[in-house]
């Protein structure tokens, strides 16, 4: 008996959440798709799956890969490396076996898929052993910026986007560094955020972005922003392009 | 005579050449356009124009924006920028003509619009007086790093975007101190590029990437690539992402 050639792996990025940001490629993959994988939080859709539902054809075979842990464990505890490692593996080879039968796989990524994306993990164990295929999206920060009209770079700007994670005095001191920023992973580090901001005398022109561009979306000046813990959906920009001519 | 009300400016992120990573929104926008602006070199069509061309409607009228000037002029020369200046503020009220007529005008611009984009340059001067939409596209970077299948950044990875204009010693202080970089504007900066990188002890990882998603796109590890001038549409990316689970 012959076994069919490998399918196709498709990394498809969504776009920040407007179903209408998929580009055309993404599309027409999710059209051609045999499966479409995405992550999930136990119990939850998925945001990917809620952006791309009415590009899913209806005979599509859906494929959740639902984590294990999420923020229960800290995240550089030996036991969520042990665990998040294994569940990763598990996922790659739930992939790999409708790519071994022939199938072509799209793997939802909300934004870009190798910007931060959860793709990146089954990318990694798949992509030296299937025909793989990134199709880019729009990411997040340029949901948020576009939403907020606000321009963010031009000409010799350095942009540097820095998680929220980071300590007060290093997120300072790389604000003070730099033209413009984006600043990912707000949460419950919004009040050290500000206070960053406010020690590289960069506050008063940041923008706080919810949902980017979700039909929820709010934003406002982070100065006049209170500290309750923001959405994990939520960014701070800082824009560059001091001297416009 | 009653005058109609003004119409609405919609700058357009076309994406990095292939017109399949137009958005869905984008190609709308297109649709629905009475008039699309691009800016182009004289006597040429204009990249953002040929990506979207089958995208246009045969009815829709054409507004090309020609630079005054490009590379003939010293950047930084006070004739450059009154020149570019004037440039700007006539394209402005080309387009705001045109607005007041109660016309849809669709700005081109090739990438994301507010991320180094010539939109830029009318959206400050116009998005105060008419109704604006930004509609964000996939950046030349995402094009590039899906071309190369290169897993660029996660978890807390800091990404700094950089010019390759900028001082030798300054761009290998930043390429050490991030995770993950993009380099623009390669051109004829490439040998000081990869003397940089090769300071920082990050050239092995460097890819060169020449006109991201055009047909004609080609990419290879920056090491091996000569140091004959690079054409205008090529970037270096050097991923971060070193600790996978």
């Amino acid at each position: 008996m012959s076994t069919p050639p490998n399918g196709q792996l498709i990394g498809v990025g969504t776009g920040p959440g407007d179903p209408e940001l998929l580009t055309v490629k993404a599309v027409k993959a999710l059209e051609r798709a045999d499966v479409v994988a995405y992550f999930a939080k136990q119990g939850r859709g998925g945001n990917g799956k809620a952006i791309v539902g009415e590009f899913l054809r209806t005979d599509v075979k859906l494929l959740p890969l639902y984590y294990p842990v999420t923020t229960e464990i800290d995240k550089d505890a030996p036991e969520y490396l042990s665990q998040i490692t294994a569940f990763y593996d598990a996922s790659a080879e739930m992939v790999a076996a409708h790519l071994r039968e022939g199938k072509t796989v799209a793997v939802l990524s909300e934004g870009d898929p190798l910007f931060y994306g959860s793709y990146m993990h089954l990318h990694v164990r798949l992509a030296d052993r299937f025909p793989t295929e990134v199709i880019p999206g729009v990411t997040a920060m340029s949901g948020c910026w576009s939403l907020a009209g606000l321009p963010m770079v031009q000409g010799d700007d350095v942009l540097s986007v820095l998680p929220g994670t980071m300590a007060e005095a290093e997120l300072t001191r790389r604000l003070v560094d730099t033209q413009a920023a984006v600043i990912m992973k707000v949460g419950r580090n919004l009040p050290k955020i500000r206070r960053a901001l406010d020690a590289a005398g960069r506050l008063e022109e940041a923008i706080y972005v919810e949902r980017g561009t979700m039909a929820n979306s709010a934003l406002t000046p982070l100065a006049s922003r209170d500290d309750t813990e923001a959405p994990y959906f939520s960014l701070v920009l800082v824009p560059g392009w001091e001297n416009r001519p």
